[in-house]
């Protein structure tokens, strides 16, 4: 069976500075005739889970606009323009300039976060040995966010509390739980 | 210290059939100044972990234009205008449509699946003690879709070989494999 929908035409809506809203005319496969597709165009992030030695999370307290509310998620960032292929690269920046911590970071699995209408692929890392930063970069201007490290058990409660409400943070918390131990 | 970013001017960008696009200009606490938010407007979805008797999670395989590629993904939808607070029947339904199973539903959490500029919650049902049902709704008109019965194991071949790269599928194995026994 064919899955594929043919690009008809592409209507560029707004390009912003961190996503562009494109609608597509497609050809569904199978003569099921045509359809149009919403699509928000996103350059790509990067996400941290970084573990203490005493096996707490860094997890950064900030507003979100887009849901009104303060969330407490691990450090993360958009990808800069160019910067596709050095995903390692700029985690360990997101790392340093949200948490003034560096380790030695590793590779868990990229996902797409919303892709029934959004492109926006988000590269998971581990960081382990981490240790605080002498000079550390210092945070994007307009991020105003506090550092807090959360034990296992405080995370759970976060999640029971609505506070942790983010599918990139729950991902990696449900990860630390299969690696370190502990039921979720 | 106080977070909250205060809307000072809504702009409507775009109303569409899945998602809106606004751009808010917003004052930033602490005397930071003033900044623009793009945030994509979404009435938020349903997702639904299903587990067949034989313990194998059901998978729903469809085209997604938005990273150009098909993928597998636990079945899902979003809420119509005016369900809200009706997330178990629309479960329920999705479920149904999708796969033509009905089981006993249990609410597990929610979740936004792209803070940082969408407001799109998820709420995560799992599924359990499921049969197929004899006259099930028909399918969405313009989605094409393939249903797939997984092992945790296969499950885990679909993240290693990139198939499946969605979030709300990954959190939902995850749970899976803390609930029933595996490791991710």
């Amino acid at each position: 069976m064919d899955f594929e929908e043919k690009t008809l035409k592409r209507q560029d809506i707004y390009k912003g500075a961190i996503i562009d809203l494109v609608v597509d005319d497609v050809q569904l496969p199978n003569d099921l005739g045509k359809a149009k597709r919403e699509i928000v165009l996103h350059n790509g992030a990067v996400a941290v889970l970084a573990v203490t030695p005493e096996k707490k999370l860094l997890i950064v307290k900030q507003y979100r606009k887009a849901i009104e509310a303060v969330s407490y998620e691990i450090p993360a960032g958009k990808l800069e323009k160019g910067e596709k292929g050095f995903e390692l690269e700029a985690a360990a920046r997101e790392l340093e300039e949200e948490t003034a911590y560096a380790g030695d970071l590793k590779h868990l699995y990229d996902f797409y976060t919303a892709l029934g209408f959004c492109n926006e692929k988000i590269s998971l890392y581990l960081a382990e040995n981490i240790k605080k930063v002498s000079n550390p970069r210092p945070q994007d201007e307009d991020e105003l966010i506090e550092l807090l490290e959360l034990s296992y058990q405080e995370c759970l409660d976060y999640i029971a509390q609505g506070k942790i409400v983010d599918a990139k943070t729950i991902i990696a918390i449900q990860y630390y739980a299969q690696k370190f131990g502990g039921d979720l």
